[in-house]
């Protein structure tokens, strides 16, 4: 039998650690297998090695977790720490100041990925987390992000499906094309039930020192008209993590 | 020659994501082979692997850095993701009240990781961050971890060599044992200098619905002889943890 290559064996090792979502913290060595199609015994032998570098941890009943060494691999140097620390006090001030969900977004691909998340008990319904991922043409800060994102991901969005997770999503690719253009010309967009009927999403940029597009903060209340409200707040949140970043990554360079 | 072995591979490639710090955001290929020990040609390789499968990338300048993929894999099923999401709020009140740093870490081997750190602008030095990691003598969330940690955990920290990182810093194995019977017994410790000679550490257990020490809740203050001042709100933030720590695993179970 021919040995794995060097390549494959990453590549399901990722696949592996890939099986591990919020609402899947642990598994067994079956389900995992079963999960990313891989032979039984080749699963045993790679959990084994995972656990092994710390990147999966055993638990006592046998099966297992994310383990701390993956986290702290990803988290120490992730590119967007620097980011995520200059926006930090603010999210603070903005979710003390308006008490619903607020949340800061990156472009990764064809979708938002949540870096941080800050909610109150009692809030909205809100289907984003800390790396949850959303498609830009239906959450607020995606559509801020491809809105201001390369012609090629534009054109790449518009010709895809365009999903529709409530009757209020823009799928039609003419209207998202005009909803693009308003997002550019207006700077900030509010999306009523485009997510979940029951929640209005509201984002705005977050620009580098080149005025460079890198981040959308957004906030997560009700659907009840009043989301207008927050906008002055949002923006001038939005200003004050791109001046603390732009400050750190002078210092750095 | 003989093909390396999965398990060779993924110890490889482990030992080039850790090359990635917070200090060494992206590196070159040479200096990644330079710091890994490895040859030239297997680092080229596995780091044109890791680039493709999202776990590195590839910057505009040739360099490599941390990629997205990695980040959301280690965080989206951490196993402290809870835990972390539980503190946040009464982290944020607790950093609004004394505004200085304040931290949240857990044990992994012999060392504390700081989960999460809030710190404000023009607050006392801290070596901590996010992802961090301190020796469990000197800092006092370690202490904490420590003084609640395994009886054969704490004879390995006492017989092995405990670093000097300032003048005050317990060295002694047999004053590092009476410290952390008082730790037990107060519920606190309060550190003036023992990591930096101008910062004085506080900290506290957090406790699961079991009673077991799962995390240290700590704050970083000037060291003027007033930490005594933050204890009450130390503790009430770490009561405050615990409750919405297991009202989550409670629900979830």
């Amino acid at each position: 039998m021919a040995r794995a290559s060097g390549e494959a064996v990453l590549t399901r090792a990722v696949r592996i650690l890939a099986v591990f979502e919020p609402d899947r913290a642990e598994a067994g060595v079956a389900e995992i297998a079963r999960l990313t199609g891989l032979h039984i015994a080749t699963t045993s032998r790679l959990v084994a090695q995972l656990v092994e570098l710390g990147l999966l941890s055993r638990l006592p009943s046998g099966r297992v977790g994310v383990g701390m060494r993956l986290w702290e691999l990803g988290q120490r140097a992730s590119p967007t720490l620097s980011l995520r620390e200059a926006a930090m006090p603010f999210l603070e001030d903005l979710h003390a100041a308006i008490g619903h969900h607020v949340q800061l977004g990156v472009l990764d691909g064809t979708e938002v990925i949540f870096l941080e998340r800050l909610s109150a008990p009692g809030s909205v319904v809100n289907f984003t987390r800390i790396a949850g991922r959303l498609p830009l043409h239906a959450s607020s800060s995606g559509l801020v992000l491809l809105a201001h994102g390369s012609h090629d991901l534009q054109e790449r969005v518009l010709a895809s499906p365009l999903e529709r997770l409530t009757p209020a999503t823009v799928t039609d690719p003419r209207e998202l094309r005009s909803l693009l253009a308003r997002v550019r010309r207006d700077g900030v967009v509010i999306t009523e039930g485009h997510i979940h009927p029951e929640a209005t999403g509201a984002a705005t940029p977050v620009r580098d020192r080149h005025g460079t597009v890198v981040a959308a903060l957004g906030a997560v209340l009700p659907n009840d008209g009043r989301a207008g409200g927050v906008v002055a707040a949002l923006r001038a949140a939005a200003h004050g993590i791109a001046r603390a970043h732009t400050a750190r990554t002078s210092d750095s360079h």
